[in-house]
């Protein structure tokens, strides 16, 4: 099957456009179901349909462009919502890619593409929201009942779907697989000065909350050898923690002691409680569990050393989701061609709606550089000539793929 | 010259009927002017009136009762004042030893002995504000202007003195000497089984606040080797911290790392930049300045070795305060006398009206043990066998001084 001859000049000026729904210097603003999202995916739609595209957009705010025809039909694309103020290639990237893809598969009579702007990726009400209803992972339900920072339930918001396109439900069987592009969001393609990541998996997430208790005390009076200080205890436990992990971790492995509570937290008492957060990320499910057993047992031996009660609460836990090989192996080749040495393969450490739509398509993903890392804030930006080879790897992945 | 023969039963007699002013449970809410204060302190003139001393009672709520007569005077005293929920002790001992010896005193044509009870020692204005006026420390127009929690200032707080006792002014000069009792407040006589502690020096504190300010960043998307995480930098200083202090500190040298802050203080953000408080306490000014000088270093060294952004911004410094020789000497002769093997000489390692009465007389104090070195708290308490030692060893002291 010949690559499908995508129009770049056509894809930046989409993306362009696209920008212009909440633009805010050179960030966006245009979260889940606010006046500027909803005026995006009605643009959106109107531009799948003037390519040939039936849009349609489902309950929860999923808007999809679907090519005319039967047989093998790939889905691309990703989501149109930002964050509070967001860059403009977080989502949008993703979706335009899908959408001059179908639009130029449809052109030249190539394989069938169909595109998607999921809903509220970035958490308006829940993050991957609309992926997740959309695949089965949560119920209509449950999405309704959730609300916004103002109290808004999702329900009342996506009321809007009929501002955007033809409602109706769009039957997920109807895909052979799902490709999503994004950018990286992280700095490790910039640093290295490539152009393609092939990502072979979504990272899992193991979270933990580890809270030492020893007690409080007057901080003048207390003999240093008489003290069950609970920051002395944390301080142990950040650096032995690092030992500790050490023999267990790739490169590619992270860790984060991001959230940090002290009691009574004055200058003038000895510290008697300290909890910290212990977020892992990695793409190996083994490792990932032998990591957490070693994040509980450090911080039992670190209380055990100083008389300090140790207690561990649970939080997220995401399993690794690995992405579709015979899709990693068409990215794979599309990349070494159209960027040749300028490619890896790589986790991604963030999640994705291609992290529910992997439980039911055959998945992967695509991710171009972000410049110095940066995503999130109106700085995000992507030199345009990544944003190019992107789309023609992707294009050609699409046709490696649906010709299999 | 004879030893004072002090009364035990009404010494613990007079403390338990100061106990009832502001009793809550077990504990006292005695705040400084507060009605409970004022009626306390109204009750502590009748006392001193009833014993033949003259009650005063200072602009600031300093209530004095001075003996009749010329000749060298002692004050022994402390503060009568609590903290919002306080034990039954904390000062109140140290005021009614001094009443007991002053009428003591008196009764038996002994020594001239003052009592003092100093006002807002523990800070509901500024902690040790009453001494710090009365000693020409702080100026009574820079007192007035401090307002408790609620606004209130001190300059209006204090018009209730009228309600204590005759107002007047009393001149430091008439005084050869101050001596304060106090519990120790820690847990080291009461560990050690010891009855008394003779006070060398009431310990200096420096304290600095250290920032390290390194990049928030995507804790998924974020290499390790590519972070300048600011939490990691904390851990490290926190144990280097002690590792470098190990050649400097004796067993009762302290340092706190009482108060953390990180931002932005979330799971799933490599955090970007942490502070944390540093206090350290001796009794030797020059071990504090190296002791300040190593925790500078250090942090300097822990940001450089992690491209880390280190600022230190220095906060409360107090000079150590030596006790009086002479009147170490009277009270270690008398704690030998009175508990043979049971005493220590010790710094204190809290602030008291001793520090600033040191800067105009020659001042000692005297510490009883702590119950498991608890204190500012209603389960405050020491044996009655420690407070009745105490009162016998202060009198036997300011006999012993005086004769001199």
């Amino acid at each position: 099957m010949p690559p499908i001859p995508v129009n770049h000049a056509r894809m930046l000026g989409d993306l362009d456009h696209l920008r212009s729904f909440g633009a805010q210097g050179t960030g966006v603003a245009r979260m889940a179901f606010s006046q500027a999202d909803v005026a995006a995916r009605a643009w959106l739609a109107t531009r799948m349909q003037e390519a040939g595209l039936r849009a349609v957009v489902d309950p929860c705010g999923n808007l999809f462009g679907i090519p005319p025809g039967n047989g093998p039909c790939l889905l691309v694309g990703s989501h149109s919502d930002t964050q509070p103020l967001g860059g403009w290639l977080d989502g949008a990237y993703g979706v335009i890619c899908g959408l001059e893809l179908a639009r130029a598969a449809l052109e030249s009579g190539g394989p069938r593409i169909a595109v998607v702007s999921f809903q509220d990726e970035e958490g308006r009400f829940g993050g991957v929201m609309g992926s997740a209803v959309w695949t089965g992972a949560m119920r209509l339900d449950d999405a309704d009942a959730q609300t916004d920072a103002d109290g808004i339930r999702f329900a009342e918001a996506r009321k809007a779907v009929s501002a955007i396109a033809p409602t109706g439900t769009v039957d997920p069987a109807m895909f052979a697989g799902f490709v999503e592009a994004h950018i990286e969001q992280g700095p490790a393609l910039d640093r290295a000065g490539q152009s393609i990541g092939v990502v072979e998996a979504i990272v899992g997430v193991r979270s933990w909350t580890i809270t030492f208790t020893g007690e409080a005390n007057h901080a003048g009076t207390t003999p240093m050898s008489l003290r069950r200080d609970a920051v002395q205890a944390l301080g142990q436990y950040i650096t032995d923690l690092n030992a500790a992990f050490a023999p267990l971790v790739t490169d590619r492995t992270v860790w984060t002691l991001g959230r940090i509570t002290v009691s009574p937290n004055a200058p003038s008492i000895v510290p008697g409680q300290t909890s910290v957060s212990v977020q892992m990320r990695d793409a190996d499910a083994a490792r990932l569990e032998a990591m957490k057993d070693t994040a509980l047992q450090t911080a039992r031996a670190t209380g055990a050393a100083r008389g300090i009660e140790m207690k561990a609460a649970e939080g997220l836990s995401l399993a690794p989701v690995p992405m579709d090989p015979g899709l990693v192996l068409a990215l794979t080749a599309a990349a070494e061609a159209s960027a040749p040495g300028y490619w890896r393969k790589m986790p991604s450490g963030a999640l994705h709606d291609a992290s529910n739509v992997a439980l039911i398509l055959p998945t992967a993903m695509l991710f171009v550089p972000s410049i110095g890392g940066i995503s999130h804030n109106p700085a995000e930006d992507t030199a345009r000539h990544h944003l190019e080879t992107g789309l023609i790897a992707l294009a050609d992945a699409a046709a490696r793929w649906l010709a299999h």
